[in-house]
């Protein structure tokens, strides 16, 4: 009856901004590069998804708390994190066009079109010296490849650049009246920083014992240059990340557990297990011990969504110095003082969001004896869909409106539900699969005569008869979080 | 057997700290001036505020949907606003000591001296004095009145001013990778404004008639000079609010809905009416065509937690004009295009919990027979409490814990819960009162026996013997969202 067909990104940019999910941001002013507003049904899917999120985290765990750290933090912290030194890309002008590139982006580019033009040793080759130099920072020797290399500026076509120079990321601003005297802060460019100077506030003040874990859902800033892939890469996106503090020399064991729970949560909100891979990183950042990323296969390819890492006490290490603050950990069990160590989830609200919308997003086509049409459906799991049921009356008289508005009226308390009593049945039904909603319920004259509805399930689009009675536990049963939250472990098996 | 003292806000910021709701933003860095952080218990409680919000908007209006616009908006949007030109504070410099002060507050402060010395009428007429330079924005007679009265800088003790200036209070940093050449932007100094450059894309892609609303939840920044009053005016804070577009002509009838619905939500969240008022703006805004404040008896006085205002179409006409897009919207019924009128609600989610912090602490006497002590308590709602029950095995062994446990594990899945075996149960009782758990359920021998366990109120202590059959239903009862949404007015009822 039906295929699937494959899903482009452009089909999905395009569809999230017609049917209300995701908009340019600032439209009107031609829009804000690199960032995005989102709507309606965006917004309700992103709300559904941070509270599962939250709810998996902090209330499946007794030893994980939450907590929400202002974006705003003290300058120091940027300082004693590394990121006023080092967050940052390498970015070569073009003398004549007066535009700036970021090296990487440049080089790759050039690999790119030399593999499309064959060469594809001289790609491969070309993207390891790349790598080699970065790995290095050897600024000088990015320069002369670009020279040797005959890379020009896409605008000016010339190859007359300027040396390779540092640029950071962070956003800055000032803080104070007077501008001269003003502090410069910084938008945060991760949220896990406001995680460990709060370290021992949160530890004290909830009386939490190692091993304890601090879950955090918030905004963070980068300045990219290259922005790229619709809400993947953005200048203002959203983290949910969690840092488990742990005794020193139980990184293993850690960093395993949360490496398949992680994997399992991805799983239990219904994603295609095919599409996902665990990714041990290439090379470890300076703080890390041990680090994966969950990928999914986006339409442009395999893509971190998640990343696993094992930070050591690198950042309260820091913290310490540069604080002149003790934040050791008194261990009542081993009667000891220390620094934890730290096991890291940060997982991008926002990829995730397009991870969902690309799983979700389904065209099939239906053959009805001569003719074929395409339907066009968000296969979204029932709890994360941003309206959970709509309502309509069959035709617009005869009382039958009055019925669906007073069960509307009675399901509204306990659901989103969209009231809908224009166009044709059908139309209808289009209309709530483009947005995702998993039911429709529909009033008719016999619901008049014996309180019985059609209730019409998405995906199967299969429609039976029931009474108005069972809607209420019906729809609790498949919409509430439960179903998925008893798929995760949690930690409590594994301490007790 | 109690009487109850009143609370200080000083005492009400000191528990917050010690408790775990907000701690002093990068404290171990001296902290980050008006600018705070949620911990484990203040996260949980914002978020239960939020989600109830967002539902008695979103989900019980078939005519409200929500959005999320991103902080980082096109720097056009705030020359269109007004906000480039116009939203700043009045600042005095002192020559001696290079420090800068809000006008206005440097001569509130002198009518406040004044107060105290006992000359309640010329401070009475100088407030009045001020308050009409302000309203006619006489930044030389404001220079005047300074000198006038002979006020002097708290440091250098000198009355050695620089002219009366203008300082904009919205945060700018520069967007791109050219410090030169980068855009400047702004940190969005409200949210109101992601709303209206998104208006058409809401209406249109979520199909909305005239009267519709959109409504949204987020951060905000503001340079503030002089912040004060712990969470009540900060640097960073979060606003709720809510855009209502109705037909020309219907501004009084919406006004008043609003007035009295937002009314209601407060009473519903079960504050004391006593402490609240309603009160008029003395001067509108200059795109107001009404507006009121929703206020509440803090410890430092009435102050503002709600806004509501006619908005007129102000601001979609703004727009209009300075992104040359129309912006109109075409009303089937009138069968004509027109901009429409707003009112606007607006709450501060920071205010919010600080109302809700300071009508939940308790501080109660109680006497037992010759003793008398002090029981401090959070009487917060159970449904926004940040722990719903907390789970006490009565001792350390047989098998108490166990059986506590499995109670534990059976009830987690529907509510955030504490799970706790140390310290005597009187400790633990009173440690739940100070984070505001309404339930306690301890497991004793008998629960062995019987799968009984005792249930203690918070607010009233009392105790008593219930099965564990029934603990998930009476819970659900007590903290779900429903038992307050059901008590708030909803549009439909005016609609149809």
């Amino acid at each position: 009856m039906s295929d699937t067909h494959s899903s482009s990104l452009l089909a999905i940019v395009s569809h999230a901004k017609e049917y209300g999910f995701i908009y340019p941001s600032s439209e009107i002013y031609e829009g804000l590069q690199a960032v995005y507003d989102y709507g309606p049904y965006g917004a309700a899917l992103k709300r559904n998804v941070q509270n599962l999120w939250w709810q998996s985290m902090t209330q499946l765990h007794s030893n994980i708390v939450g907590m929400d750290a202002a974006i705003l933090m003290h300058p120091r912290t940027w300082k004693a994190s590394g990121h006023v030194d080092s967050f940052e890309d390498l970015m070569v002008d073009n003398k004549d066009s007066k535009k700036r590139y970021r090296i990487d982006v440049l080089i790759e580019n050039h690999a790119a079109e030399l593999s499309a033009q064959g060469e594809k040793t001289r790609a491969q080759e070309l993207l390891e010296k790349l790598q080699a130099l970065l790995q290095a920072e050897e600024l000088a020797g990015l320069h002369t490849l670009l020279l040797q290399e005959k890379i020009v500026c896409p605008i000016s076509r010339t190859a007359n650049w300027t040396e390779v120079h540092r640029f950071n990321l962070m956003f800055a601003t000032k803080v104070g009246a007077q501008e001269e005297n003003a502090d410069t802060i910084y938008l945060r460019p991760e949220t896990a920083q406001g995680i460990f100077v709060n370290f021992l506030n949160v530890q004290k003040t909830a009386r939490m014992k190692v091993p304890f874990g601090i879950a955090q859902i918030g905004k963070a800033f980068r300045n990219e240059i290259v922005a790229r892939q619709f809400i993947f890469r953005m200048r203002e996106f959203e983290q949910m990340e969690m840092q488990f503090f742990i005794q020193p020399g139980s990184e293993e064991k850690w960093f395993n557990y949360w490496q398949q729970a992680r994997w399992q949560w991805h799983i239990a909100l219904g994603l295609t297990e095919e599409k996902l891979r665990i990714k041990p990183h290439a090379q470890l950042a300076h703080y890390a011990k041990a680090a994966v990323d969950i990928e999914y296969q986006f339409p442009f390819g395999y893509k971190e969504i998640e990343g696993i890492h094992a930070r050591s006490d690198f950042d309260l290490k820091n913290h310490e110095v540069a604080s002149r603050k003790k934040l050791q950990y008194f261990d009542p069990e081993l009667n000891q003082n220390y620094l934890p160590h730290v096991i890291e989830t940060s997982l991008g609200s926002d990829r995730l969001i397009l991870m969902l919308l690309c799983e979700a997003f389904t065209e099939e086509t239906i053959t009805e004896e001569e003719s074929a049409k395409t339907r066009t459906y968000l296969k979204l799991h029932p709890a994360l869909a941003p309206i959970k049921a709509a309502i309509f009356p069959l035709v617009k008289k005869d009382n039958l409106p009055q019925k669906a508005q007073e069960i509307f009226k009675s399901l509204k308390y306990d659901f989103p539900l969209i009231y809908e009593e224009n166009q044709s049945i059908g139309k209808r039904y289009a209309r709530q699969d483009l947005i995702g909603t998993p039911y429709c319920i529909t009033i008719d004259h016999q619901t008049l005569e014996d309180d019985t509805v059609t209730l019409r399930e998405r995906d199967s689009m299969q429609q039976e008869r029931v009474h108005v009675n069972i809607l209420r536990d019906f729809l609790l049963e498949k919409v509430s979080f439960k179903s998925i939250l008893a798929k995760l472990p949690t930690i409590d098996s594994v301490l007790i």
